[in-house]
């Protein structure tokens, strides 16, 4: 590892994020914005974002200097949000947009369209637009698939839709996906990684499409199915 | 059908309720606590409580005025919310209790036992405990199974998961279910049926068992498999 | 525990079952028929059926001796195979009847009745009629719930339904279950506990109905949640 | 429409396929290697591959002939059998590749590997391989996503996988999927498209990667969310 002396001389090379995934995801969206690369070090049980346990930290930090380490790009999702034909906020994020309902009401109506063409209206509690990194978040809890990182997509999830033929829809990450909140007088509300947002209204729109920003993860060892397997308790050669 | 005089004779037989399942499941809980029985019939799509089409409404009445028709008791859930030991408030619901998260914040963390033992936490957006008639509402969309209006029995139904291998649980309803609120500085929300409901704070209890009281449905045709097929567009001989 | 003297003069109270689930399957069923419980013995990991691993064999013994333990009666599903209306076989299950495709062929056509009412056609891989006690095994991994063994209920669960909307359906257990192959030339396969079967030609009924025999399962400790959380990784409090 | 003459100048332009989803895709495997296009029109109820109803046919036919049709490509996904290490067949499929349990035997073991990275053993009734084309078929019916057919995307999707834990997996279309049968004594059954396929035994390998042929749908009019809302009942503007 560097010395106090050899850092300052240096500029910033890479961030160690030491927490669970949801403390990696707010590091990540800062850092997204400068491409400064984050390593993630849980300080609890392995996350799918947050491999290295703080025991290998050390280890991990030597390999890093020795080059050993690669970067990987993972892509993000962006979005606007439209009322009345006024952009009011805009968010980057690494694992999902989510238009969710209120506290009390409990269906959340929304028109979808890809690339202006009108998909279907939905009425569920919530509608996911995941990157292939947030695969293994809420969307997966809402049932939709594993998108390995390098694969050029989003996918849209509903959770707990009222029509039981709604499914987990794949678009390719050129797309651009709009959903109209139809909410009547109820309040909706848009949530970033699950950890910021804002309240939505009837006919706001809000326009997702692949952020222009990435997240670099910093990675020194294992395949995305290492951590699958470790995660999910997948079966063993 | 009876003339005014009629009807002013006699005391009220059963309520005719026109609109949607909605409506109907809001004066059902009302018709449970005094006995009457209530008819559905729905304004504009076939419902699952609302099965009689505003066309045949007088054919539907003539039908039963002829004894062609039967009752058909549903059973509710009952539940009472308890409060560091005080039960804070009771509700019965036809279709289900939902212990759901607040607006903002993604999960909802809560302790299930039955009969007084330990099921698992569950980390969820939200939990319900659903009544044979709601397993075809909410539950159903959560991925819930159906349960024949005759089966014995309450399911318990996650929405949206963190851990894959949480699925719904059906118990004897008989039991006593139970669901200890864990969400810390966050609010979660009860809800009764989709209609009514209050904030729940961590430490609250929510007890559920079968109620005492019964919906009773008028029914003057059909199977409970015909609406299925109906609803659910499943296939024909 | 018993020396063979002592054991010699006693008529056979129960059976210990070494092996994982399916070997325990196969001894219940034929225990079942005269009445005796069963003891499952894991040699391997643990399964639903065979809790106590081989280690805690002796100590589970002198518990039994001790009087420490209780039997729980599992209910069974029976079914008789017909063909051009005579009874060709018929067989009790502990988990469950699947009626499936045959090799080839890609969809099962079958006709479901329910007490003589039809429940709807499905295009499946497979139907399966599940017990409570099955509720944990091939029914769950094509999309049922869990049933509590105590609840009073089969489960008709499709694999890989055509139809996104056909969901497991739960039954009263005092209900009749018909199933009618519709495969014109093609074969289907009818399986017991996914150990015993026979063929299936277009035209044959599967009548399926709770057995008149029970499982006995012996067991000296825990509840079934705590079977659930080890083998499915609930989370703990 | 050109008359008999007219079109024994020309070489071929494209062939019209009449009857179902199940007829274009054995139609189109062929043409896909002379690179032929091909219309589907269904006889019977709309197809996700046969879009076009018998009675708009020669209209149809006549936008063609004016020019407005377009020709959409469609991805296959191309397998070798390794047996031994020698190649014992190969095959194309415009929908799905899928390795299958036998008749009798309740599960299929088989380890993944993608691009040489071991995923997971799977114990499940079949593993199937699927373009964006094959995911609104056989997939679809097993909980996979919907993938538009732009994503350069090729989808695993378990069917009735042991663990509750295995989920489709979206991988690449430049990846190799590389599927290794360990079924002991039994036998598995490799299916393409649901229509060809060959027996296969313990250590036989399916390397699966994007096929070099296109299927050339012809299309004169609608989007896949037009089908897709039409066949699967979703909801309108």
């Amino acid at each position: 590892m560097l010395s106090r002396d050899e850092m300052a001389l240096r500029p910033l090379n890479f961030v160690v994020v030491l927490g669970g995934d949801g403390t990696l995801l707010s590091a990540a969206r800062s850092m997204a914005k400068v491409g400064i690369p984050v390593l993630g070090v849980n300080l609890g049980s392995l996350g799918f974002l947050t491999e290295v346990p703080l025991e290998e930290l050390y280890a991990t930090l030597q390999g890093i200097e020795e080059g050993r380490s690669n970067v990987e790009a993972r892509s993000m999702v962006h979005c606007d949000v439209l009322r009345k034909g006024t952009t009011v906020a805009s968010y980057d994020a690494l694992n999902d947009i989510v238009v969710g309902k209120g506290t009390v009401s409990r269906l959340n109506h929304c028109d979808v369209y890809i690339d202006g063409d009108f998909v279907s209206a939905y009425k569920a509690d919530s509608l996911i637009v995941s990157t292939p990194t947030g695969s293994t978040a809420y969307s997966l809890a809402a049932g939709g698939p594993i998108l390995m990182p390098s694969v050029n997509a989003l996918v849209v999830t509903p959770v707990a839709a009222h029509s039981l033929t709604h499914r987990p829809l794949v678009v390719p990450d050129t797309s651009k996906i709009e959903i109209v909140v139809n909410t009547g007088p109820d309040e909706a509300y848009l949530s970033v990684d699950g950890q910021d947002g804002m309240p939505m209204y009837d006919g706001d729109r809000v326009a997702c499409h692949k952020s222009e920003h990435h997240v670099k993860l910093l990675r020194i060892q294992g395949t995305f199915f290492d951590v699958l397997r470790a995660k999910l308790k997948w079966g063993q050669r």
